[in-house]
């Protein structure tokens, strides 16, 4: 056993499982003429003789990597189709085109990604079937607002949003309300052509109104509760006019609501949950069994602020390393899920170094050198905060290199500054962008 | 199976657990004239023969409890004995003789008591037989400051660290540093009689130089680190002059630095943990387990801002109700330790009750009715913050409760007003005072 080395592999071989090419390709399928589709212990089965025409959309920062995959599974069956994925995010595709377009704050190439899919789905007939891959990341890539919203507006309205400490659910309501294709209503606009939306989920509970805000899945939420997000936040004077407008007149029944549970809309959609954070836990587990690790999953719908969330991975590591746990040794315990910062300081940093940084503090300020504890925590895109990092590797030697380089963790963390903590103690994470995201991965091992 | 009423059950049996009476009935005994202890596997035994004296003494939120039970095992052998507890904490003894004072901020009838059982500990020779009972409270109820630093500056100093941010090994470490007996100088006094300290631990590791600020145990910590602690919180300033010097010149070797390990003055000690939050814990997964729960301990270290730490319990809860946890149903999740609240608001509360209303937001904002899952924290000294509840008992029902009631538990949470909260839904958990204390338990049951 080499746990920094089995950390390594085991948040590599967890990622793979949710690579869409391995994912597509292990779960859809084109037997005797028909697309097979297996998910969750389930099968469906569409016989593509039906369709004149088969298109794959898509949109998220993992559509273009889907896309590709699907590419390989339609061959000659697929006519065309278009992505829309984060700058940098592209792939080489032969029959689907990628648009590439601004995330968070959404730009002009998401508003006219979103106008042509817009286009094709509203030229769909009942001999079309669509092939809808969402990804996280879709809320941004993909808006149309209403009308009478600007694009000016909707970026003014996210960057807003983004500062007031509203959840993502919270967002995507707001989102869904000003949006023409959000909340369900891309369903309403391709019937009656026939849709089958294969999902990716990178939210906490994979909600699926709520993973890239809900393109083909009945809405839970209503212009009520986007009235009283606004209240809540005191957002109603930072919004622009014309939102406020959409979201009061919606609520006296101007504007139609978002379709919801039983509307026809959803009559020729299905939903496909392809792959979520749970599928790389699992993954995760299993090849810590293999190296001879006792497993065993936390929880795969991890939430909370990172500093906070590091001192429980700490408290479990602390008595396993005592030998008064419950969880069997060597253990690796594994949890995903995304947590949040709140940012206090003016470092660089992001979720996963935070936590890694906050479990390093814990225990360099309450206990002796922990030899036998390696924390890994990384984010499944490869891409943590605004670096270059997936993430940070915390291990027992760790503690002598900081003290061998006169630095202060505490401080660093103080400071939101754990990129550069780690950069200076080579304890950095980096896998480079790998086209899939299924939230954060955490990883403790205790020997 | 009734969750709600099991959860309390299991609550109550966990704290019977380690009430003192039970402990030391369980654990001290007296056969053929010698005091038999047996803790954590290992037995033992001193011959009461070979003293003249025998005396209890004792500090602590459960000292008298403990002398109480002492005075039961001992008998005829107890010469006579002294405790120092929190007003209101009072047993009735006959040969032991109880003072109260003052807590979290020491007062004068602390000083007295210090001086009464200094006086003691010196007058004691090696026919002296010391039993120390020492349990969580003690850093502030046994206060004898060194020469020079009055009790104002004393006073003054705990409530300048208790707002500053910094734990409690910082604040030992300062109060170690700043006092006649502790941080093991008390065993430097009562050297060459022969102690034994019996301790109930109430903090995070059970380490014997933390609880009660290490009364009889050597000290890991230093002049230097009480220097760096003062600079790290910017406190040179804001703490008594008096308090300054004594810290700056230990460092340059005029005072004393309070006795390391192998100092001669541990000798004649023996410590012995009696209890801690552990064996609370393994007790509630026993009890869990004969009412048919599949129970299991997370962790018995927790630590960390208790609405943060909701949300783990959330995650795992959240799990086990979609049917995707490792953890088998219907599931019992144990843990135990201390958070911490940081206040912003100006409402009542605790940090169990603050848990357990983040725990309760966490769902009612994202998912549906939970009526498969219930979640209780409380402290075991049945005391959370300054109210009348030991905590607060979160259960399916609670969500319809708060709905008719009109109630906005996420502006309680806001307000850190979970007291007035559960309170106005009847979901408080009330036990009365305890007088025992190994910090707080959570008990999740998801069904």
């Amino acid at each position: 056993m080499n746990p920094p080395e089995d950390l390594r592999s085991i948040f590599l071989r967890a990622v793979e499982r949710v690579d869409p090419l391995s994912m597509i390709a292990r779960s859809i399928s084109v037997e005797s003429g028909s697309i097979v589709i297996r998910s969750d212990g389930q099968t469906f089965r569409e016989d593509l003789s039906n369709y004149r025409d088969i298109i794959v959309l898509g949109i998220g920062k993992a559509s273009a990597r889907m896309g590709k995959a699907m590419e390989a599974v339609l061959g000659e069956h697929l006519t065309r189709g278009t992505v829309i994925t984060k700058y940098g995010h592209s792939e080489k595709l032969s029959k689907i085109s990628v648009m590439e377009a601004g995330h968070p704050i959404p730009d002009g190439n998401g508003i006219n990604g979103a106008r042509l899919l817009q286009r094709i789905a509203s030229d769909a007939d009942h001999r079309t079937l669509i092939i809808f891959l969402v990804s996280g990341g879709g809320s941004a890539l993909f808006c149309l607002p209403r009308e009478g919203v600007s694009l000016q507006d909707l970026q003014m309205m996210t960057g807003v949003l983004l500062e007031s400490g509203a959840d993502i659910q919270e967002m995507n309501c707001l989102r869904k309300h000003t949006s023409q294709v959000q909340g369900g209503l891309f369903a309403r606009m391709s019937y009656p052509a026939r849709t089958i939306s294969v999902i990716l989920s990178d939210v906490v509970g994979d909600r699926l109104d709520t993973i890239a805000s809900g393109i083909t899945a009945p809405d839970c939420t209503t212009f009520a509760q986007a009235k009283s997000i606004l209240k809540k936040y005191r957002l109603e004077e930072r919004i622009p006019r014309s939102i406020a407008e959409v979201i009061e007149s919606g609520v006296v029944g101007r504007i139609r609501e978002t379709p919801k549970e039983g509307d026809p809309a959803f009559r020729h959609v299905t939903n496909v949950l392809l792959g979520n954070n749970l599928a790389a836990c699992r993954e995760a587990r299993s090849q810590g069994e293999r190296l001879g690790y006792r497993s065993c999953i936390i929880t795969s719908s991890l939430t909370g602020e990172a500093r906070e969330i590091a001192k429980f991975f700490a408290a479990m590591a602390r008595d396993l390393d005592r030998g008064i746990s419950d969880f069997p040794r060597p253990a690796l315990l594994v949890s995903g899920g995304e947590t949040t910062v709140t940012i206090r300081g003016t470092g660089k940093g992001g979720r996963n170094q935070e936590m890694a940084l906050a479990f390093l503090v814990d225990f360099m300020e309450d206990h002796p050198p922990f030899r036998n504890i390696h924390f890994l925590s990384a984010g499944t895109d490869g891409n943590d905060g605004p670096t270059d990092a997936a993430g940070a590797l915390v291990t027992g030697e760790l503690v002598e290199r900081t003290r061998s380089l006169g630095l202060d963790p505490a401080q660093h963390l103080r400071d939101n500054d754990s990129y550069t903590f780690f950069d200076a103690t080579g304890a950095l994470f980096k896998t480079g962008p790998t086209n899939t995201n299924v939230g954060d991965l955490q990883l403790l091992i205790v020997e």
